[in-house]
């Protein structure tokens, strides 16, 4: 049996951005992290080191940095499809782009000045092969606490269960969502397909507007969600999206379970009434689920 | 020359502890950090591995959650010095506690939801040795950002000197600041000395309004001064939080220059006016320097 | 257009075990990370907290714990099949189960102590769906460094391109490997079959003779393979390990390019002959690619 | 109480050097990461932002490459001192100068080709003050477990003591030791003084000699010295390093307890006879102590 090449990508990875624009004195940043992903036909640098098709990772970068400064960066969505666009369109060799951006919040001090924000990261994922883009938005590291309102009992039981029900629990969770838009953009879209154009996505205040939306529907449904499961908290957070958003197709949830156990006071002679909790680091569960509709788009290249 | 056993100390660090209290409905949360370290008469141990005097770091740990149980936790240097008092005045071999806390920050999102923040953490370092006590508060990880108004020229040059000078660069910084109250604690002040008790520090909402009050100190003097060096901006920052609370005697700052470098886009035929940088991870500058009143008491043994 | 759940799994992740065994005075030490993923028909839980069908994550770790008692932990191939069986075949509702384990290297010092080697982390995915196995072996974090026998040269170049062309670089990486093993293990070959069962994988001897011999191809590979481009060692490492194993049917690579810049001396009046290098962190290459053999099984739910 | 600038220090941290030499095809590599800090008169840029006496931290960085080309790089404390000395001999306001230097460990693997070693980090701190010099040398991240030989018992007991005592416990920590040289090197001594003068410290061999030797007397005395405390056994480390190098006067030692749970097996039925632990993460112990000479020469600016 011969060996051969299978699947392979290369590209430059976490690519640190910073972007100033100015409206007179009072400026606005952008801080982003972008990775990029090409494919296509890169046999020739893998079999025999023959790079004529390899556009290098640092011309990569230097066109991350020129195209903030030729087109600026208002939503990362919009960036990432342009530079997914570049690649495949410019590069005779390259079939397929992923691009992938992380963009770090900063509140206003001052007309100049910022205060980094940590409540969550947003992300964006944009995929095109030469013809159609797919557009995954998201974010990571939003760390959710409830004190009350989480029950966990009537679970399966077998040999080695030993964890006692409860109708009263701490539910911690950092939530990585990403949502994939309605369709795919085609290219006759141009970069700047609004949200009206067949709700399948959209630029500038639409990227904005549907993301803060979607972040305060998970926001919602955390909070207000009587939880038995964390299983069922994660479904509620992403049909609360999707009953929210018309132009999401697919939500994927990732929710680590952050243990809080209540401390055992009883050998000290003290009754712990759900006031005192060890904050486990390790291990701790894992919920992963994708919610979506029914007559959902095919996802094609998205994920 | 004998071999000699020198400073030592011992304890149970990073224990993470969250604690619920409830008004009805509305829950209040703490998510605690903390680190205990004790001093003494600890010879034995280490010389023969009699552990008579040893109080276990187990039981240090027991003691942070029952006395949250006990006490409940409101604010952290309060918290601290119960724990560190315990320990000194409850060990006969033990003659010198120091707790550290670290606080991390919870937005409230329902009576008993919570997100959390990213901002920044409040620490406190309580030292205590039966008879004083010395109170640090501070907070790290406040990450803040100029886009504007920062110059740095005119500076020392050497053969290695390269650097070109500038009137206006990127000045950013995660802020690392601890500050120490103008006098120690004594005992007949219990546990719940207040502000007003010779301005020597303070309980409950003292502690609060003091650190709220001095991260703004900070955030302010950081956005409002011009400045010609990270150093320039370090003294003003210290400055502005001593002018503005007197109960604080002295205040220690660490930070780093987080770089943004100008991307040079001559080689794609591009002129890039302070609108694109490179964050750079490593090497970083760090600006170090305490800022104190010429006649504050002396530090003890608070740092 | 319904809301409906899709694809969905959970389980405890990173159960940190130390296994001992002891044979006389000499003790052997296994030290692990173990991470359980389950899926099946779990409707229930999420979309009414129906728990009914959920094994808990904490049973899965009792578990996990348990099994190291009872049959001990010798390869983790091995561990992790007998863990994905119990899930599968001992829960109605379970019918896939993902065994992910990372081992760290420990050396020997004594007969009771030990040293931990940072070289690399042993790594092993197996995957059950009640009727067949996938063994997926691999290590991550195996840092290597050529300071000669690199090259790049020849690659595309448009407008962003500016890198120079060299003869002479260093090239450095952290290998992160997972192999497939040639065909999945059926039930009738039990927990212990062996390498020589139709060269499937194998169980003892056969795991460790087959991860070693697996690593030392990687790492002779890197050393004297005269590199074009990473693409191109990337492709020698996977080639040199097929080549070698026969029991190896994929192998998937994902390398960072960890640059090391030469320094410009010349704004000091010295030549930097190859000499000093800055390493940088980010940005960075990331080159990913997959080498298989034509006539390779196919993959199942190998990944 | 006027308002006044306390200590201060600045300087570039963490200065990513790979050094490269060459034996004919055979190649020696010096993986480091260098921080330097500066203090002096630096009032001025604190107080006006006047920079002239401050030499940027950029020209720092550039001196570490440029001496790294101009010296090379042997061991790391003379390649300290000799910074050290620059700074403060060529700078008018520089009266003072530490510089902490990180050696990351790599096998060989060819004449050109290397493996990164993950057993320990090789660290060396120097200080000047335009007179003396003090050199400590040091390591960390020396991960050590002991799975017999360590008992616990005979401790303090109160309230909140709950811990067994125990004949037989694992003993596992991470090493972070820093010892200093018997006495400072004056100028006279140059950047070449050898072990043979006065004990004091010394150069190439001597400094690679000395490290390997303490080195391994802490492995030896951690492996072979039977248990009651972690502070016992810390002594004992401390004590062997001191016994065999007349050239060390004084060690720290900084000692996590990595605590190892024995699993409790009883609710499932089986017995866990010192065969299946959980590492766990936080909190942990943290035993930290000095070992000296009761004639040790004082230590000066060393630390």
């Amino acid at each position: 049996m011969a060996i051969v090449l299978g699947a392979n990508q290369y590209g430059k990875a976490e690519i640190r951005l910073l972007h100033v624009s100015r409206d007179g004195g009072t400026h606005m940043i952008r801080d982003l992290s972008v990775s990029v992903a090409l494919s296509g036909d890169l046999a020739a640098t893998h079999l025999t080191g023959d790079n004529t098709a390899v556009l290098t990772t640092d011309a990569q970068k230097n066109t991350v940095f020129a195209f903030a400064k030729e087109y600026g960066v208002d939503q990362i969505e919009d960036f990432a499809l342009l530079l997914a666009r570049h690649f495949v369109d410019s590069q005779a060799a390259i079939s397929f782009a992923r691009i992938t951006v992380e963009q770090y919040p900063w509140e206003r001090l001052g007309g100049h000045s910022f205060c980094r924000s940590g409540r969550e990261i947003r992300t964006a994922m944009v995929s095109y092969d030469g013809h159609d883009s797919w557009i995954v938005s998201g974010l990571r590291d939003l760390t959710l606490l409830n004190s009350a309102g989480s029950e966990f009992w009537g679970f399966a039981r077998d040999r080695y269960t030993t964890l006692a029900e409860t109708t009263d629990r701490i539910l911690a969770t950092a939530v990585n969502a990403r949502w994939r838009h309605a369709s795919p953009l085609t290219p006759e879209e141009g970069s700047g397909g609004s949200m009206g154009s067949g709700g399948s996505g959209g630029s500038g205040a639409g990227w904005a507007d549907s993301y803060g939306a979607a972040r305060d529907l998970l926001l919602a449904a955390f909070a207000d969600t009587h939880s038995y499961s964390l299983q069922q908290t994660l479904f509620a957070m992403g049909q609360r999206v999707l009953d929210g958003r018309p132009e999401i197709a697919e939500i994927r949830l990732s929710l680590p379970n952050k243990h809080h156990f209540e401390v055992d006071m009883s050998p000290f002679g003290l009754e712990n009434a759900g006031e005192v909790f060890y904050a486990a680091d390790r291990p701790y569960g894992l919920i992963e689920g994708t919610v979506t509709r029914n007559e959902a788009p095919p996802p094609g290249k998205a994920w």
